[in-house]
Protein backbone atom coordinates (compact mmCIF):
# COMPACT_ATOMS: atom_id res chain seq x y z
CA UNK A 1 0.00 0.00 0.00
CA UNK A 2 0.94 3.94 -1.01
CA UNK A 3 1.75 5.66 2.59
CA UNK A 4 2.85 8.82 3.03
CA UNK A 5 4.70 9.22 7.13
CA UNK A 6 4.50 12.87 7.86
CA UNK A 7 7.43 13.62 9.95
CA UNK A 8 11.23 12.34 10.90
CA UNK A 9 11.52 12.53 14.62
CA UNK A 10 11.86 9.15 16.51
CA UNK A 11 7.94 8.62 15.92
CA UNK A 12 7.63 8.80 12.26
CA UNK A 13 11.35 7.11 11.90
CA UNK A 14 9.61 4.18 13.82
CA UNK A 15 6.32 4.07 11.90
CA UNK A 16 7.60 4.44 8.56
CA UNK A 17 10.59 2.27 9.14
CA UNK A 18 8.37 -0.68 10.03
CA UNK A 19 5.98 -0.27 7.23
CA UNK A 20 8.99 -0.26 4.62
CA UNK A 21 9.96 -3.25 6.31
CA UNK A 22 6.55 -4.78 5.89
CA UNK A 23 6.82 -4.27 2.11
CA UNK A 24 4.44 -1.03 1.86
CA UNK A 25 5.63 1.74 -0.35
CA UNK A 26 6.59 4.21 1.91
CA UNK A 27 7.27 7.99 1.42
CA UNK A 28 8.70 10.06 4.55
CA UNK A 29 7.78 13.79 4.26
CA UNK A 30 9.65 16.71 6.14
CA UNK A 31 9.57 20.74 5.85
CA UNK A 32 12.21 20.53 3.21
CA UNK A 33 13.39 17.46 1.00
CA UNK A 34 16.45 16.09 2.15
CA UNK A 35 18.48 12.45 1.73
CA UNK A 36 15.35 9.92 1.81
CA UNK A 37 12.70 12.77 2.52
CA UNK A 38 10.66 14.40 0.08
CA UNK A 39 8.39 17.60 0.89
CA UNK A 40 5.11 17.07 2.71
CA UNK A 41 3.30 17.80 -0.04
CA UNK A 42 4.88 14.50 -2.49
CA UNK A 43 4.70 12.52 0.45
CA UNK A 44 0.90 13.09 1.06
CA UNK A 45 0.15 13.21 -2.21
CA UNK A 46 1.86 9.67 -2.87
CA UNK A 47 -0.07 8.24 0.45
CA UNK A 48 -3.34 6.44 0.29
CA UNK A 49 -3.24 6.25 3.63
CA UNK A 50 -1.38 9.37 5.91
CA UNK A 51 0.18 9.42 9.33
CA UNK A 52 0.53 12.73 11.06
CA UNK A 53 3.72 11.56 12.84
CA UNK A 54 5.09 15.61 13.37
CA UNK A 55 5.49 17.39 16.58
CA UNK A 56 2.06 18.25 17.65
CA UNK A 57 2.66 22.12 18.31
CA UNK A 58 3.63 21.95 14.44
CA UNK A 59 1.32 19.60 13.10
CA UNK A 60 -1.60 22.02 11.92
CA UNK A 61 1.63 23.67 9.90
CA UNK A 62 2.75 20.75 8.11
CA UNK A 63 -0.86 19.47 7.77
CA UNK A 64 -1.08 22.56 5.47
CA UNK A 65 1.91 22.27 3.92
CA UNK A 66 0.94 18.96 3.00
CA UNK A 67 -2.24 20.25 1.59
CA UNK A 68 -6.00 19.62 2.23
CA UNK A 69 -6.41 18.36 -1.45
CA UNK A 70 -3.47 15.96 -0.65
CA UNK A 71 -5.43 14.65 2.61
CA UNK A 72 -9.17 14.65 1.03
CA UNK A 73 -10.90 11.44 1.67
CA UNK A 74 -8.14 9.75 3.23
CA UNK A 75 -7.56 7.67 6.05
CA UNK A 76 -5.29 10.24 7.97
CA UNK A 77 -3.57 8.53 11.11
CA UNK A 78 -3.05 11.25 13.67
CA UNK A 79 -0.29 10.09 16.51
CA UNK A 80 1.35 13.18 17.55
CA UNK A 81 0.28 14.72 20.86
CA UNK A 82 -0.54 18.15 22.06
CA UNK A 83 2.70 18.83 24.29
CA UNK A 84 3.48 21.85 25.26
CA UNK A 85 7.28 22.64 27.09
CA UNK A 86 7.38 25.72 26.77
CA UNK A 87 6.79 26.45 30.80
CA UNK A 88 9.37 23.92 31.76
CA UNK A 89 7.77 20.81 32.39
CA UNK A 90 5.36 19.32 30.00
CA UNK A 91 1.83 20.21 29.92
CA UNK A 92 -0.66 20.26 26.97
CA UNK A 93 -1.55 23.48 25.19
CA UNK A 94 -5.03 21.71 25.04
CA UNK A 95 -7.98 21.59 27.70
CA UNK A 96 -9.78 18.86 28.42
CA UNK A 97 -12.63 20.51 26.19
CA UNK A 98 -10.73 20.06 22.83
CA UNK A 99 -7.91 18.31 21.56
CA UNK A 100 -5.33 17.76 18.66
CA UNK A 101 -6.98 15.21 17.03
CA UNK A 102 -10.13 17.39 16.52
CA UNK A 103 -8.51 20.41 15.54
CA UNK A 104 -6.67 18.53 12.77
CA UNK A 105 -10.49 17.70 11.80
CA UNK A 106 -11.44 20.41 12.58
CA UNK A 107 -9.01 21.82 10.14
CA UNK A 108 -9.05 19.42 7.15
CA UNK A 109 -12.87 17.95 7.05
CA UNK A 110 -12.24 15.93 4.21
CA UNK A 111 -9.68 13.94 5.54
CA UNK A 112 -10.70 10.70 7.68
CA UNK A 113 -8.74 11.43 11.47
CA UNK A 114 -8.16 8.85 13.09
CA UNK A 115 -6.39 9.20 16.46
CA UNK A 116 -4.27 5.91 17.26
CA UNK A 117 -0.95 5.06 18.56
CA UNK A 118 -0.06 8.35 20.65
CA UNK A 119 -0.85 6.36 24.34
CA UNK A 120 2.73 4.49 24.08
CA UNK A 121 6.36 4.64 23.32
CA UNK A 122 7.04 4.71 19.25
CA UNK A 123 9.06 1.07 19.86
CA UNK A 124 5.88 -0.39 21.10
CA UNK A 125 4.08 0.87 18.25
CA UNK A 126 5.18 -1.32 15.76
CA UNK A 127 6.36 -4.14 18.02
CA UNK A 128 3.71 -4.56 20.25
CA UNK A 129 4.76 -7.78 21.75
CA UNK A 130 7.98 -6.34 23.04
CA UNK A 131 6.23 -5.86 26.27
CA UNK A 132 4.27 -9.14 27.59
CA UNK A 133 0.37 -8.94 28.58
CA UNK A 134 -2.74 -7.75 26.82
CA UNK A 135 -2.04 -4.39 26.62
CA UNK A 136 -4.37 -2.09 24.54
CA UNK A 137 -3.84 0.83 21.85
CA UNK A 138 -7.20 3.04 21.32
CA UNK A 139 -8.44 4.10 18.28
CA UNK A 140 -11.19 7.07 17.81
CA UNK A 141 -12.52 8.77 14.87
CA UNK A 142 -15.89 9.99 12.94
CA UNK A 143 -15.60 7.37 9.95
CA UNK A 144 -15.97 3.40 10.50
CA UNK A 145 -14.26 2.67 7.34
CA UNK A 146 -10.97 5.03 8.49
CA UNK A 147 -10.73 3.03 11.75
CA UNK A 148 -11.36 -0.23 9.92
CA UNK A 149 -8.20 0.41 7.77
CA UNK A 150 -6.21 1.76 10.79
CA UNK A 151 -7.03 -1.15 12.33
CA UNK A 152 -5.79 -3.25 9.51
CA UNK A 153 -2.36 -1.60 10.46
CA UNK A 154 -2.18 -2.15 13.69
CA UNK A 155 -2.77 -5.36 12.97
CA UNK A 156 0.64 -5.24 10.93
CA UNK A 157 2.16 -3.73 13.89
CA UNK A 158 1.29 -6.91 16.11
CA UNK A 159 -1.54 -5.49 17.52
CA UNK A 160 -4.74 -8.53 17.99
CA UNK A 161 -8.25 -6.91 17.17
CA UNK A 162 -9.16 -7.82 20.95
CA UNK A 163 -6.62 -4.94 21.35
CA UNK A 164 -7.23 -2.14 20.10
CA UNK A 165 -10.20 -0.40 21.65
CA UNK A 166 -12.77 1.95 20.07
CA UNK A 167 -13.53 4.96 22.14
CA UNK A 168 -15.88 6.47 19.62
CA UNK A 169 -15.78 9.56 17.77
CA UNK A 170 -12.32 11.47 17.39
CA UNK A 171 -14.04 13.75 20.43
CA UNK A 172 -12.23 10.90 22.28
CA UNK A 173 -8.90 11.99 21.61
CA UNK A 174 -9.04 14.30 24.71
CA UNK A 175 -9.41 11.12 26.39
CA UNK A 176 -5.91 9.64 25.02
CA UNK A 177 -4.19 12.91 24.49
CA UNK A 178 -4.63 13.66 27.98
CA UNK A 179 -3.79 10.37 29.72
CA UNK A 180 -0.54 11.59 28.30
CA UNK A 181 -0.04 13.50 31.56
CA UNK A 182 -0.52 10.29 33.75
CA UNK A 183 2.21 8.26 31.09
CA UNK A 184 4.88 10.63 31.55
CA UNK A 185 4.44 9.85 35.65
CA UNK A 186 4.32 6.01 34.60
CA UNK A 187 7.44 6.35 32.83
CA UNK A 188 8.51 7.84 35.88
CA UNK A 189 7.66 5.21 38.00
CA UNK A 190 8.51 2.06 36.38
CA UNK A 191 11.81 3.42 35.13
CA UNK A 192 11.21 4.49 31.06
CA UNK A 193 9.21 4.24 28.30
CA UNK A 194 8.84 1.03 27.08
CA UNK A 195 5.42 0.10 29.05
CA UNK A 196 1.87 0.15 28.10
CA UNK A 197 -1.72 -0.32 29.83
CA UNK A 198 -4.23 -3.47 29.54
CA UNK A 199 -8.06 -2.26 30.85
CA UNK A 200 -9.89 -5.63 33.35
CA UNK A 201 -13.44 -5.44 33.74
CA UNK A 202 -15.84 -6.88 35.84
CA UNK A 203 -17.47 -10.27 35.07
CA UNK A 204 -20.95 -9.64 33.74
CA UNK B 1 -8.32 4.31 64.19
CA UNK B 2 -10.36 7.09 64.10
CA UNK B 3 -10.95 8.23 60.55
CA UNK B 4 -13.32 11.07 59.09
CA UNK B 5 -15.04 10.91 55.40
CA UNK B 6 -15.82 14.12 54.49
CA UNK B 7 -18.80 14.20 51.90
CA UNK B 8 -21.83 12.12 51.42
CA UNK B 9 -22.02 10.98 48.23
CA UNK B 10 -21.06 7.67 46.94
CA UNK B 11 -17.47 7.73 47.17
CA UNK B 12 -17.88 8.93 50.80
CA UNK B 13 -20.40 6.60 51.18
CA UNK B 14 -18.79 3.82 50.30
CA UNK B 15 -15.88 4.90 51.75
CA UNK B 16 -17.52 5.18 54.81
CA UNK B 17 -18.98 2.39 54.96
CA UNK B 18 -16.05 0.40 54.12
CA UNK B 19 -14.15 1.81 56.59
CA UNK B 20 -17.22 1.07 59.33
CA UNK B 21 -17.83 -2.82 58.51
CA UNK B 22 -13.33 -2.97 58.77
CA UNK B 23 -13.84 -1.75 62.60
CA UNK B 24 -13.24 1.74 62.13
CA UNK B 25 -14.17 4.53 64.41
CA UNK B 26 -15.87 6.90 61.79
CA UNK B 27 -17.36 10.19 61.36
CA UNK B 28 -18.76 11.46 58.47
CA UNK B 29 -19.03 15.48 57.36
CA UNK B 30 -21.25 17.26 55.70
CA UNK B 31 -22.07 20.87 55.04
CA UNK B 32 -24.58 20.36 58.08
CA UNK B 33 -25.47 17.44 60.41
CA UNK B 34 -28.22 15.21 60.00
CA UNK B 35 -28.78 11.72 60.67
CA UNK B 36 -25.68 10.02 60.98
CA UNK B 37 -23.67 13.20 60.02
CA UNK B 38 -21.34 15.60 61.49
CA UNK B 39 -20.86 18.66 60.14
CA UNK B 40 -17.33 19.21 58.61
CA UNK B 41 -15.28 20.53 61.30
CA UNK B 42 -16.48 17.95 64.08
CA UNK B 43 -15.53 15.27 61.33
CA UNK B 44 -12.10 16.53 61.19
CA UNK B 45 -11.48 17.19 64.07
CA UNK B 46 -12.23 13.53 65.58
CA UNK B 47 -10.52 11.77 62.41
CA UNK B 48 -6.52 10.61 63.04
CA UNK B 49 -6.58 10.30 59.05
CA UNK B 50 -9.49 12.43 56.75
CA UNK B 51 -10.84 11.34 53.15
CA UNK B 52 -11.79 13.93 50.98
CA UNK B 53 -14.68 12.78 49.32
CA UNK B 54 -16.24 15.91 48.62
CA UNK B 55 -17.20 17.07 45.27
CA UNK B 56 -13.98 18.27 43.29
CA UNK B 57 -15.73 21.77 42.96
CA UNK B 58 -16.67 22.24 46.49
CA UNK B 59 -13.76 20.78 48.14
CA UNK B 60 -11.08 23.83 49.26
CA UNK B 61 -14.44 25.28 50.63
CA UNK B 62 -15.34 22.07 52.47
CA UNK B 63 -12.08 21.76 53.97
CA UNK B 64 -11.89 25.13 54.86
CA UNK B 65 -15.38 24.65 56.52
CA UNK B 66 -13.16 21.36 58.02
CA UNK B 67 -10.54 23.83 59.43
CA UNK B 68 -7.13 24.14 58.92
CA UNK B 69 -6.23 23.17 62.91
CA UNK B 70 -8.30 19.91 62.11
CA UNK B 71 -6.41 19.11 59.33
CA UNK B 72 -2.64 19.76 60.25
CA UNK B 73 -0.59 17.22 60.58
CA UNK B 74 -2.68 14.50 59.48
CA UNK B 75 -2.95 12.49 56.55
CA UNK B 76 -5.75 13.67 53.90
CA UNK B 77 -6.87 11.24 51.29
CA UNK B 78 -8.06 13.41 48.34
CA UNK B 79 -9.74 11.16 46.73
CA UNK B 80 -11.99 13.81 44.38
CA UNK B 81 -11.38 14.73 41.07
CA UNK B 82 -11.90 18.21 39.43
CA UNK B 83 -14.54 17.88 36.97
CA UNK B 84 -16.63 20.74 35.69
CA UNK B 85 -19.83 19.68 34.09
CA UNK B 86 -20.44 23.38 33.93
CA UNK B 87 -20.17 23.17 29.66
CA UNK B 88 -22.43 20.46 29.32
CA UNK B 89 -19.99 17.31 28.91
CA UNK B 90 -17.50 16.59 31.42
CA UNK B 91 -14.41 18.43 31.77
CA UNK B 92 -11.85 19.20 34.39
CA UNK B 93 -11.32 22.95 35.91
CA UNK B 94 -8.15 22.83 36.33
CA UNK B 95 -5.53 22.56 33.12
CA UNK B 96 -2.48 20.48 32.91
CA UNK B 97 0.07 22.64 34.51
CA UNK B 98 -2.36 22.37 37.96
CA UNK B 99 -4.68 19.60 39.84
CA UNK B 100 -7.00 19.35 42.71
CA UNK B 101 -4.82 18.24 44.80
CA UNK B 102 -2.04 20.48 44.44
CA UNK B 103 -4.67 23.11 45.40
CA UNK B 104 -5.61 21.54 48.71
CA UNK B 105 -1.73 20.90 49.43
CA UNK B 106 -0.89 24.47 48.55
CA UNK B 107 -4.16 26.13 50.96
CA UNK B 108 -3.41 23.77 53.55
CA UNK B 109 0.24 23.17 53.99
CA UNK B 110 0.27 21.54 57.07
CA UNK B 111 -1.96 18.49 56.13
CA UNK B 112 -0.07 15.81 54.44
CA UNK B 113 -2.26 15.34 51.02
CA UNK B 114 -2.28 12.10 49.50
CA UNK B 115 -4.27 11.82 46.61
CA UNK B 116 -5.53 8.14 45.41
CA UNK B 117 -8.71 5.65 44.71
CA UNK B 118 -9.76 9.03 42.32
CA UNK B 119 -8.76 6.78 39.37
CA UNK B 120 -11.74 4.35 40.11
CA UNK B 121 -15.16 3.72 40.40
CA UNK B 122 -16.32 3.93 44.38
CA UNK B 123 -17.44 0.50 44.43
CA UNK B 124 -13.99 -0.92 43.13
CA UNK B 125 -11.99 1.57 45.21
CA UNK B 126 -13.02 -0.45 48.99
CA UNK B 127 -13.32 -4.14 46.89
CA UNK B 128 -10.35 -4.39 44.73
CA UNK B 129 -11.31 -8.15 44.05
CA UNK B 130 -14.08 -7.19 42.82
CA UNK B 131 -12.79 -6.79 39.02
CA UNK B 132 -10.45 -9.76 38.16
CA UNK B 133 -6.34 -9.00 36.84
CA UNK B 134 -3.64 -7.28 38.54
CA UNK B 135 -5.10 -3.57 37.74
CA UNK B 136 -3.40 -1.19 40.54
CA UNK B 137 -4.40 1.80 42.47
CA UNK B 138 -2.00 5.26 42.44
CA UNK B 139 -0.61 7.28 45.44
CA UNK B 140 1.44 10.78 45.04
CA UNK B 141 1.92 12.84 47.59
CA UNK B 142 4.98 14.90 49.05
CA UNK B 143 4.69 12.96 52.41
CA UNK B 144 6.39 9.52 52.79
CA UNK B 145 4.47 8.52 55.92
CA UNK B 146 1.31 9.59 54.74
CA UNK B 147 1.73 7.70 51.93
CA UNK B 148 2.76 4.74 53.91
CA UNK B 149 -0.27 5.22 56.05
CA UNK B 150 -2.45 5.35 52.71
CA UNK B 151 -1.14 2.05 51.63
CA UNK B 152 -2.00 0.78 54.75
CA UNK B 153 -5.62 1.38 54.36
CA UNK B 154 -5.48 0.44 50.82
CA UNK B 155 -4.13 -2.48 51.79
CA UNK B 156 -7.73 -3.31 54.17
CA UNK B 157 -9.74 -2.73 51.18
CA UNK B 158 -7.97 -5.50 48.92
CA UNK B 159 -5.13 -3.48 47.46
CA UNK B 160 -2.26 -5.32 47.81
CA UNK B 161 1.13 -3.49 48.20
CA UNK B 162 2.71 -4.41 44.91
CA UNK B 163 -0.28 -2.63 42.94
CA UNK B 164 -0.36 0.44 44.67
CA UNK B 165 1.74 2.55 42.37
CA UNK B 166 3.72 5.48 44.14
CA UNK B 167 3.76 7.99 41.37
CA UNK B 168 5.82 10.28 43.46
CA UNK B 169 5.07 13.92 44.87
CA UNK B 170 1.51 15.64 44.81
CA UNK B 171 2.12 17.33 41.06
CA UNK B 172 1.36 13.63 40.07
CA UNK B 173 -2.27 14.46 40.73
CA UNK B 174 -1.90 16.03 37.12
CA UNK B 175 -1.65 13.00 35.60
CA UNK B 176 -4.30 11.05 37.91
CA UNK B 177 -6.57 13.48 37.77
CA UNK B 178 -6.37 13.91 33.73
CA UNK B 179 -6.54 10.40 33.45
CA UNK B 180 -10.02 10.75 34.13
CA UNK B 181 -10.55 12.00 30.44
CA UNK B 182 -9.76 8.81 28.91
CA UNK B 183 -11.48 6.87 32.31
CA UNK B 184 -14.51 8.64 31.11
CA UNK B 185 -14.33 7.11 28.04
CA UNK B 186 -13.20 3.60 28.45
CA UNK B 187 -16.34 3.90 30.86
CA UNK B 188 -18.05 4.19 27.50
CA UNK B 189 -16.37 1.85 25.55
CA UNK B 190 -16.37 -1.32 28.29
CA UNK B 191 -20.56 -0.46 29.03
CA UNK B 192 -20.09 0.50 32.47
CA UNK B 193 -17.75 1.97 35.83
CA UNK B 194 -16.53 -1.41 37.00
CA UNK B 195 -13.16 -1.21 35.19
CA UNK B 196 -9.64 -0.58 35.93
CA UNK B 197 -5.89 -0.72 33.90
CA UNK B 198 -3.38 -2.47 34.56
CA UNK B 199 0.61 -1.63 33.46
CA UNK B 200 2.97 -4.11 31.79
CA UNK B 201 6.70 -3.21 31.43
CA UNK B 202 9.01 -4.73 29.04
CA UNK B 203 11.05 -7.28 31.14
CA UNK B 204 14.66 -6.07 31.75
Amino acid sequence: MRIAVLGTGMVGSAISGKLAELGHDVRVGSRTASGGTVEFADAAAHGEIVFNCTNGAASLDALAAAGANNLAGKTLIDVANPLDFSGGGPALFTDTTDSLGERIQAAFPDARVVKSLNTINCNLMVDAASVPGDHVVFVCGNDDAAKAQTRGLLGEFGWPAERVLDLGDITAARGTEHYLMLWLRLMGATGGPNFNISVSTMPR
